[in-house]
């Protein structure tokens, strides 16, 4: 585990709308924790690339990872620098003018050059990238991720200290004198919901749903 | 509007997993149509950025916009390359093998140049990016958007003529001798559900809420 703590940089210092932002390690990783994907940008070639994928975090580390042989992945394993992007949408903010309609959001952005996760250590992180999706999974009897498996899966490692957050809550803001017009103004707010959980109709057996996965909500 | 189609090339061009790759309008467009935000990266003073940021589409060309006087903006109109990515998750899927667990998504990527719209015809596109958030909504009486607001915003225009979609639907894919493992598998859909609308206490008029408001659902 990196014991460095979050600094605030040129990259990370949040310009537009200040107010917004947060550096602190509790509203930024209560973020990363409430999220499934993360969006990674990096240059390949000289040109901007953005992969959507799944992450695990693990006290001041930050894991992605991929097949050994996916060009993304072995580009990213190199060490070059990743530009990595968290965003959750809470709301539509309908205001009186139009130029005032906004979203409600949390979004983090992390910078850090990633390092390939030695063999002997990749069971715990990809076990933990399950507990990510839906905690408890990886202890419920799985069948184990084999040696193979570990072989064919590079994962990547980014040290969280180069970050910020930056947050919009709470209804519109329209100018002073626009709060008369007639307009319905205010919130949808957007969740994220878990339906019902469908069984596989290839199972064999009679295992019930679990707990875990019948009341999840992340 | 441009009328080019989309074109296959080595940068969109699904080499993991092909079979979950589309580049055919009717797929991308309906991914992009549903969606409320997308990941821009680009590249600033040769390193990766990443910005979560809303969008409209018109016909065949792509949206973003900002204020004129935002560093990622600038540098965006500059007619530089962007990666951009647009992202749906439906479902978490939790197989007998750890290793296999994995997300039911859609997701677009759409690389371009952006360039800049010329004055005349940003009302028009803001107004889009208004009912993207919300059909109907620009023409219920907003205080308009004025000739400030315009002079204010930058608008970027990239063409959809180079974009793949990659899309994952369906159960677990275990090896044929785990189906006998008794471990309860299956899919969690995830959905992206708009809650009950919140009038905004500032209200000062009783203008009811709007059907195309306390209906909604994109």
């Amino acid at each position: 585990m990196s014991n460095s703590s979050n600094k605030k940089t040129s990259r990370t210092k949040i310009n537009r709308l200040p107010k917004r932002g947060y550096y602190d390690q509790e509203t930024l990783y209560s973020i990363l924790d409430s999220a499934l994907i993360c969006h990674v940008g990096y240059i390949l070639d000289g040109e901007p690339r953005v992969i959507p994928t799944a992450f695990a975090r693990i006290e001041n580390e930050f894991f992605i990872h991929g097949s050994r042989v996916a060009g993304n992945i072995k580009a990213l394993a190199s060490g070059i620098m990743a530009c990595i992007t968290v965003t959750r949408l809470d709301g539509l903010v309908l205001a009186r003018s139009g130029f005032n309609h906004s979203m409600n959001y949390r979004s983090v952005i992390i910078y850090g050059n990633g390092t390939k996760v030695q063999e002997n250590e990749k069971l715990n992180i990809l076990n933990a990238f399950i507990d990510h999706l839906i905690p408890g999974r990886s202890s419920d009897g799985l069948k184990p991720i084999s040696k193979q498996d570990l072989l064919d899966t590079t994962v990547i490692r980014y040290p969280l200290n180069e970050m910020s957050a930056k947050v919009r809550v709470g209804h519109p803001n329209d100018d002073e004198e626009d709060y008369d017009l007639p307009v319905w103004s205010g919130i949808i707010p957007i969740i994220r919901e878990f339906g019902e959980p469908i069984t596989d109709p290839k199972m064999r057996h009679t295992t019930p749903m679990p707990n875990y996965v019948k009341y999840y909500n992340k």
